[in-house]
C-alpha cells in the first residue's frame, strides 16, 4: 500500500533543475513515511514522456522540460538503490492492472486523452512495449485519412480529433462567438485556459454548444476504441486521465456506444469497458510493482 | 521440409462434402509421400475463416461452406492422430517467421489484402491470438470515418478502401466507361470476373486509369500500415497475399512510402518492410510448425 505522499508541480527548466526537485520530492515522501535513504530498496519512477528502457534514460518529456538525460544512473547513484524507468501511460496502466480496474483481465487497452492521446497495451498478461519502447501510441491510428496535419506529421490521426486538445480547440470559438456563457465569463477564448474542470464546468450548465463539441471527440473516441478491439480481442479497455475523471459519461456514454456500434460483434460482445480507477495513484502504484518484479 | 504435395480446389457444398475433400486431400498427399495413415505423426490444418481454438470447432468459412464443425475431433477420429487447427492468417504469418521473410524478427505485423484484409500478429516471438482468438481484424480498423459501410456493419473500414475488392468495385466502372481496353476486352464489367492476374495484365499494359485505382488502395494500404506501426513499434510489416503476388510494386512501393511518411518518425525509421516469401507454402510450413510445437 501507500506510506506516504509527496507531490511537487514541476517548475520547467533545465534538466539538472528538473532532476534536482525530483530527488527533492523523492526525499519529502521519505521524511514523511520516516524512511532513510539506507530504508529504500528501490524506485519506480514514470515519465511523461518516450524513454530508452534499456539505458534508463529520458529521451524527451515535452511538459516537463527533461531530454536526453541518464535518470537511472543519477538516481541510482545518489540514492544507492536500484532504480526503474517507465513511461507513465505504461505504469499507470499496470496499476489498474494489478489494483485498479483491469484486475484480473489478460488483455488490456488503455486509452487516455489528454493533450494528446496516450495508448497502453497489457498484451497475454505483460506490458507489450514493442521494439524499443514505443508501443501503443493509439493516439496516431489514422482515422481520417485526408483529416487535419497533426503534431506527428500524419494527417487524421485519432488525436487530432479526440484528445482535450481537440476540444480546446472547438471551445475557445464558443468562447468567442457567444454559444457558450460559461466558456465567455472564464475568458476562455485562450486555448490555455480550457482545462477540464471548465469542461465539465460547461456541460453540467446544460449548454448544447458544448456538448456537441463533446460528443463529437467522444464519437472519435468510440472510432479508436473499436480499432484497438479488432486489433487486439481484447477483455477489457480502460479509458482514463483527467478529462475522463472530470467529465465522465459526456464522454464515455458516446465513446463506448459507438465503440459497440462499430466493433466487429462477434469480438466486441464480451469486451468489457471500465473508467481508470486509481487516478493520479495508478502511476505510482503501477510503477513501484513493476520494479518490483 | 515439404516432402509431397496435393491441391484440391474446394467444391462449395456441406460441411460433410468439404469435410470428405479435406479427408481425400490429405490422403493423396500421403500417398504421393509414400506413408501410410500410421505414419502420421500429427496434422495441421489451417482455414480461412475464424475458428474456436480450444474445442476445435471452424465457426464460419464464407469462401469454403464449412461451419460449426468440430474438424478436430473427426479428423483426429479418422486418422488416428493429433490435430491442430488453425486460422489461416496466423498459419501463414507464422510460416513466414519460422521460415520466410520475417525469420528473425520478435515482432512482425502481417498483412493481406484479398477478398477482405487479412492481419496476423506475432508479438515478442509469439502468436498473438486476444481473448477469443480472433485479434489481428486490421483490416476493420477505420480509416474514413464517415466512408462507405462494411460488410462488419462498421463504416470506412480499411478493407473498404485497400483490399482486392475494393479495387474491381472501382475497376468494373473502367471495364465499362472504356477508361480500360484491357478490362473491357476481358469483359471485366462483371466483378467477379476480376482476378489477381487480370489487375496485373492491365497495369503492365500501362492503364493509367487502372494504376490510379490500385494506387488510390496502396495509399490507404499505407495507412493502415502506419496506423499498425504505432500501434506495435514491430520489427518488420510483412504485406502478401495473391494479389500482392501478382502485382508487386504497384501495391508495395506506394503502400511502403505513405507508411513511412505517415508513422511517427522515431518509430518507423528502423522498421523493415517485406513481401511474404513463401507464397502458399506459407500456410503449410507454418500449421506444420505450430503443430509441432
Amino acid at each position: 500500500g501507500i506510506v506516504a505522499r509527496c507531490k511537487t508541480r514541476t517548475v520547467g527548466g533545465d534538466n539538472e533543475s528538473v532532476y534536482r526537485q525530483i530527488v527533492e520530492t523523492i526525499q519529502c515522501a521519505l521524511d514523511k513515511a520516516e524512511i532513510g535513504r539506507d530504508g529504500l530498496e528501490a524506485v519506480g519512477i514514470a515519465v511523461p514522456g518516450p524513454i530508452d528502457l534499456d539505458r534508463g534514460v529520458v529521451l524527451d518529456t515535452p511538459n516537463v522540460g527533461i531530454s536526453n538525460f541518464p535518470l537511472v544512473d543519477r538516481l541510482s547513484g545518489e540514492l544507492g538503490c536500484a532504480v526503474l524507468l517507465e513511461n507513465d501511460v505504461n505504469a499507470g496502466l499496470w496499476g489498474e492492472y494489478v489494483a485498479g480496474a483491469a484486475k484480473g483481465m489478460r488483455n488490456v487497452v488503455g486509452i487516455f486523452p489528454g493533450t494528446g492521446i496516450g495508448g497502453g497495451l497489457i498484451l497475454d498478461g505483460k506490458l507489450y512495449r514493442g521494439k524499443s519502447g514505443a508501443a501503443g501510441e493509439i493516439g496516431h491510428i489514422t482515422v481520417q485519412t485526408d483529416g487535419r496535419r497533426c503534431g506527428c506529421g500524419n494527417h487524421g490521426c485519432l488525436e487530432t480529433v479526440a484528445s482535450k486538445t481537440a476540444i480546446a480547440r472547438d471551445l475557445v470559438l464558443l468562447a468567442m462567438n457567444g454559444q457558450s456563457k460559461v466558456l465567455a465569463e472564464a475568458g476562455a477564448t485562450d486555448i490555455r485556459l480550457i482545462k477540464s474542470g471548465l469542461i465539465a464546468k460547461a456541460l453540467e450548465a446544460g449548454e448544447p454548444a458544448v456538448a456537441a463539441v463533446v460528443a463529437q471527440a467522444a464519437r472519435f473516441l468510440g472510432v479508436g476504441m473499436a480499432a484497438m478491439v479488432n486489433t487486439f480481442d481484447p477483455e477489457m479497455v480502460v479509458i482514463g486521465g483527467g478529462l475522463v475523471e472530470k467529465v465522465g459519461s459526456h464522454i464515455t456514454d458516446i465513446a463506448v456506444s459507438t465503440m459497440r456500434e462499430r466493433a466487429m460483434p462477434r469480438i466486441v460482445a464480451d469486451v468489457a469497458v471500465a473508467t481508470a480507477a486509481l487516478g493520479d495513484d495508478a502511476v505510482v502504484v503501477g510503477a513501484a510493482d513493476l520494479t518490483r518484479r
